[in-house]
């Protein structure tokens, strides 16, 4: 189905990279700890079980969406929530960057020559994506479906002719390659840092329960079902390339992923492996494009509960969405830059925000199913119990052995936004309260208004403006600051036939300031009746091309900032358009 | 006096690389080349010789100030002077960057650790002098006259003594520093590009005839006599440096300059050598500081003339004044940071632009007598021709030996100002086309003035936008677009106590777009009254801090973008201030 395609890509596409990063730290141990792949590769496979149980129960019991948030919110107050939130967001930025810059690896895989390149390449490829998602095309279903099922099919038929080899060949023996390193000893220390590099794999499984709306009826149902589709795939291919990986001997290589010899080894670098290649940077490309469209559901969901900007509420809105894709694409590019487009590199600050949200979401559910009981509340309590306690084990090893190597950034960054959520919040209850109309308060009197026009001379854009201060009344006179005798005199012959009947006043100005002498004129009249407004109205000259601007109106616009903080004082441009 | 310490740093400071660049040139035909400095330095010398006696004419014919652009106005028309224009302003900018990188050469030499980090001081020296400038210190001249004597007195002291032991002395023979390099052979192209390079030694002579005005009474007569002083100074200055270097058999080196070398060898590395080196540097900053009186000014004359925008003409100005030193000083840094602050680097690109500003002025000058002859006019007419021919020849050199290494770049960029000049004085008659109002025409007659205010709610901000419309009179009513109709409902209810009477609107929405239905609504009434002007009002609130603005008005941003193009259409902010 549809929605298989478009919720699964993000959690499927994981086993493109988890494989690899679990032999990674073991290779540290040398040839010998390898074979810990497999038990670690099983300890992972337990974790995906259960999550799919666990969130199964989010599914039905949050059927508008039960994104960790939503349930933090809800169950254990705003704190957890506000942390859910910020490592949702840190999640989806990291989401972008890991996966774009993996199937950038999957293409220098197959096309060495492009190694180089692969920062640039994966930048190009986050452009592309944000463009796509700013014209709306993520909403085309179809545009999923085929290259995830067919990276699935790609990868599955690979997994399949593999294991079926592994079974009737014989073990190969893996080869370190060549160069003296100095080995670690292989500790529980080492074997729990290649499990928390390995939880990698079930990123993305929290997809579907975001999304429950989205489904078909009865949405609940249909989208358990796919979950357990969805996980269903997802340990199957995983536990596959673990496998293949284990028994062919197959060592990470600097320039080429684990799955690109794998596919190699299983199919000849023919156009079968190449397919495997572009069907699986397909898979991740699709899955850096579904955070775009979870960045701005979150941040609007945020943005009605006053921890995000108000204007970032209104999610049907293009602009909103198209904002939310912009920022998003930044900080995905930002650490793409950061960390040289090296997925090994990123990988310890990921996976870390999204466990943090599935211990929140799980103990939320626990703490649910104690408060409201219901049918068969205590098998449930169960289920989410065994969820929270395992991610939440997860999590601190995720956290103490990923600490060093990046994963603080993640802890500050989260502290950092949750100063942000709050401070916005805080803001938003103190304009509430400033503007707030208080109920014995009567509406103002009427006041006085004084309505200056500051001309330099008498052209057509002074005429507009004469003529429209006339048109709306009020006590409007034109100013002219006299800094040069005989010119003003002639200003004066001209207003007599151009000023329609508005009186023209003439500031002396000793010290051949203009601003200065408007500004005094402006603040006498503040002073002499402290009710008045005062309206500045400028006759403005909008030139036909942009450039054209540093052409003019630059007095206007120091006029503008002297009087930007009077209170008392509106300012009006009178725009003339200039055809040329 | 003063006025030969403030107009004649530019000038005498270029001793402290003309030599050097001379050297630099002959050095690539291996050290015998090395004694046609004496020949090319002497023909610069006359080139000082010429320039002297050409200038004072100039002094005496423009009183007011004769620089190159309205010696060429005034006497060959505009395309001469706006070439003359460009090749002064691109003249100015690199007055300072090279100006400053021999000074901060000055320094490194001394003290070798800083050779490193020579880009960065650079720039940090005209950051200084634009803070300087900036702050108004230009002004007082004893501040000019301390370091320029202590400078002259320096280098004078050094030339003196060390070219009266060379005298006594035996010849040193030169020895190139190790290393084999490709030499090139002793070329006539050769020898004219060292006459180009060192044709350095001149730019900055220019300058007292663009500021005769500043001079006392009688003011042509002390500039002349200012003139040849300063002439005689950079002569004996110059001379004694190429004699002392080409009798010690002194070669440029990477991290030292020829005068630092000479500096040590006359006073050995001890007090007297630092104070040289200090002096040479405090030379060079005031020459690069006198740039920063001489762009403001040609800036304003070329904006009198409606070739630079209209704001620069005023030139007693402070903000003006501000606008040309920020510009000049980031072209300055930029220059600097291109050329990694190497003065080697830069001086292909000087002294054309200087060379062709003299050509013109000399040429200028001949027409000059030959149309208004007067007393001895054939007298002057052959100082200039002969000025003239000689400057001409001067640039040719310089165009065609150092066209490949950098001279091309000026070109470009004096076909690019030329251009920028003329686009900007044709918007300018443009502009007063379109303004200026025709004698037969009459004022407009009084129409109408629709006020809307666009509200979402209401709220202090909003009732004083009310306040503020209604105390102006005219045709005033508050807009809602209906999104929510229980939200309009409470609207309507609190208005009915709020709205000082003023109507509320209630605008269907039948897209849930606000904006959309606000902009139909004005424009139904733009097309109904194709007389009447609307003027919206918009509640703005205006926060504490800066960046609390992203928290708000973004909807007021969009609407005011959507209505900027409206003719008829004038917006008008209340601001409401938050207090925090
Ligand atoms: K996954
Ligand atoms: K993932
Ligand atoms: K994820
Ligand atoms: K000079
Ligand atoms: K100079
Ligand atoms: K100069």
């Amino acid at each position: 189905t549809l929605a298989l395609a478009i919720f699964s890509s993000n959690a499927i596409s994981s086993v493109a990279y988890a494989t690899e990063e679990i032999l990674l730290v073991l290779i540290l141990a040398g040839t010998a700890a390898v074979a810990w792949s497999i038990p670690v590769s099983l300890a992972i496979l337990f974790l995906v079980a259960v999550l799919t149980v666990s969130y199964r129960q989010i599914i039905y019991e949050y059927p508008e969406g039960g994104g960790a948030y939503i349930v933090a919110r809800t169950n254990l107050g705003e704190v957890p929530a506000l942390i859910a939130a910020a490592a949702l967001m840190i999640d989806y930025v990291l989401t972008v960057a890991v996966s774009v810059a993996a199937g950038i690896a999957a293409i220098t895989s197959a096309v060495p020559v492009l190694f180089q390149h692969r920062e640039a390449l994966g930048l190009i490829a986050i452009v592309f994506i944000v463009v796509m998602n700013l014209r709306g095309v993520r909403e085309s279903g179809k545009f999923f479906a085929i290259p995830t099922y067919f990276a699935i099919g790609a990868l599955g038929l690979m997994v399949a002719i593999g294991t079926v080899r592994s079974l009737t060949g014989s073990n190969a023996a893996p080869a370190l390659p060549p160069g003296d390193r100095q080995l670690e000893g292989l500790t529980l220390f080492l074997v729990l840092r290649s499990f928390a590099a390995g939880c990698s794999a079930v990123t993305g499984m929290e997809v579907i329960s975001n999304g429950v709306k989205a489904f078909r009826r009865p949405e609940s149902h249909n989208a358990a079902v796919t979950m357990v589709w969805m996980s269903a795939i997802l340990a199957t291919l995983f536990m596959g390339i673990s496998w293949m990986a284990y028994h062919y001997g197959v060592l990470p290589k600097e320039d080429e992923t684990v799955v690109s010899q794998l596919a190699r080894l299983t199919f000849g670098t023919g156009t079968i492996y190449y397919m495997v290649q572009i069907g699986t940077m397909l898979l991740l490309i699709l899955a850096a494009n579904s955070a775009f469209a979870g960045f701005p559901q979150l941040s609007s969901i945020l943005a009605r509960d006053g921890f995000m900007p108000h204007q970032m509420a209104s999610f049907g809105d293009r602009l909103v969405f198209s904002n939310g894709i912009l920022i998003l694409g930044f900080f995905a590019c930002l650490l793409l830059v950061i960390f040289r487009g090296d997925t090994h590199a990123l990988i310890p600050l990921y996976a870390i925000g999204v466990f943090v949200s599935f211990t929140l979401s799980q103990a939320g559910m626990v703490l649910r199913w104690l408060r409201k009981k219901g049918a068969h509340w205590r098998t449930k309590l169960a289920i989410n119990g065994v969820g929270a306690v395992t991610t939440g084990i997860a999590t601190v090893i995720i956290a103490s052995t990923k600490f060093m190597q990046g994963a603080w950034i993640v802890f500050v960054l989260v502290a950092l936004l949750i100063m942000m959520f709050r401070n916005i919040r805080s803001h938003y209850r103190a304009v509430a309260e400033q503007i707030s109309l208080s109920r014995d308060a009567r509406p103002p009197r009427p006041r006085r208004n004084i309505v200056i026009i500051p001309i330099g001379g008498v052209n057509r854009a002074v005429v507009r403006a004469v003529d429209y201060a006339r048109s709306r009344g009020g006590d409007v006179r034109a100013v002219l600051v006299d800094v040069d005798k005989e010119e003003t005199a002639l200003v004066e012959i001209k207003w007599a036939q151009w000023g329609c009947g508005v009186p023209l006043i003439v500031l002396p100005s000793p010290y051949r300031s203009i601003l200065g002498a408007l500004l005094h004129y402006i603040e006498e009249h503040l002073e002499k009746d402290p009710e008045c407004w005062i309206t500045v109205v400028v006759p403005e000259i909008l030139p036909a091309r942009w450039w054209q601007n540093i052409l003019h109106n630059q007095r206007a616009l120091l006029l503008k900032a002297a009087l930007l903080f009077k209170d008392r004082v509106v300012l009006t441009d009178v725009p003339f358009h200039l055809t040329r």
